[in-house]
């Protein structure tokens, strides 16, 4: 569907949505962070045709989510590398990933998994976030500030489940 | 573009991203979480064409994340409201605003916002998840079990910017 670029709005959303670009590209960025680096790693898991993801990984190094390096191994294709900017969106990964399990999978799915605190098998049932100076605070905690420093308009916390 | 149903992968991002369905209907679920309920509403704030933005709808309400209600103002208009799987969501979304806060805007954007702690005023910078008993804890804690209760392949955790 043709329609306006999201690039400069106002709402961080919408901008992420567009430089993610497709639906499919979100998964191609799952892969790299379990690992995939090879563009027949990725066509392998996906199952997308060659060109159409050809055009999407394209589409993620312009936008700066991959870089294009050398193979590891000496060999004369390139690899796909997840940029910082890249590996950071693993914060909406994992969101989704828990998302997912919780509304999606029969409690009999064999593919379901249940996220836990290593330390004491306590279940993970939310969301918090991480100060600079390393503290844990949950999202009624944040509130976002202008550049000027002032309280911008509200915006709602997530919903703890 | 036509493609396989993602609905019964073992991948919780991938089921997800299916039920989700579209791009745009992030921003719908956006809109709704900052209190949007009415179909006008969202046509205003998405400058989506009715027909695509109905259908969107229309998968919304069939894949549970919204329900119609009745106008909350005994209008003959029904309304859309998030249900408790749709404001879940919210975990997802408020990942990608700071993502694209954090890489999306120069530093001199107008519509640049900066997460802090309200209490601290520090700057927020990462994610961390709280537990069933209210500890929170950093996604490199986590650790995903199957049904069974045995450690599952491991995830990576998302990257701490």
């Amino acid at each position: 569907m043709k329609r306006k670029s999201l690039d400069d709005a106002a709402c961080p959303i919408a901008r992420s949505l567009e430089s993610i670009g497709e639906w499919w590209s979100l998964l191609i960025v799952r892969d790299a962070l379990m690992g995939k680096r090879r563009f027949g790693e990725f066509q392998k898991s996906l199952g997308l045709a060659k060109n159409i993801l050809a055009a999407r990984l394209r589409k993620l190094v312009a936008r700066g989510i991959f870089r294009l390096e050398p193979a590891a191994d000496g060999g004369a294709h390139r690899e796909y590398v997840l940029t910082d900017k890249g590996r950071e969106l693993g914060m909406a990964l994992f969101a989704l990933r828990l998302w997912g399990y919780r509304w999606l999978y029969s409690d009999t799915d064999p593919a379901l998994r249940i996220a836990v605190d290593r330390a004491t098998g306590e279940k993970i049932v939310g969301f918090a976030l991480r100060t600079r100076d390393g503290h844990l605070v949950t999202p009624r905690d944040v509130t976002f500030l202008t550049r000027d420093g002032v309280e911008a308009e509200p915006v709602p916390p997530p919903a703890a489940p």
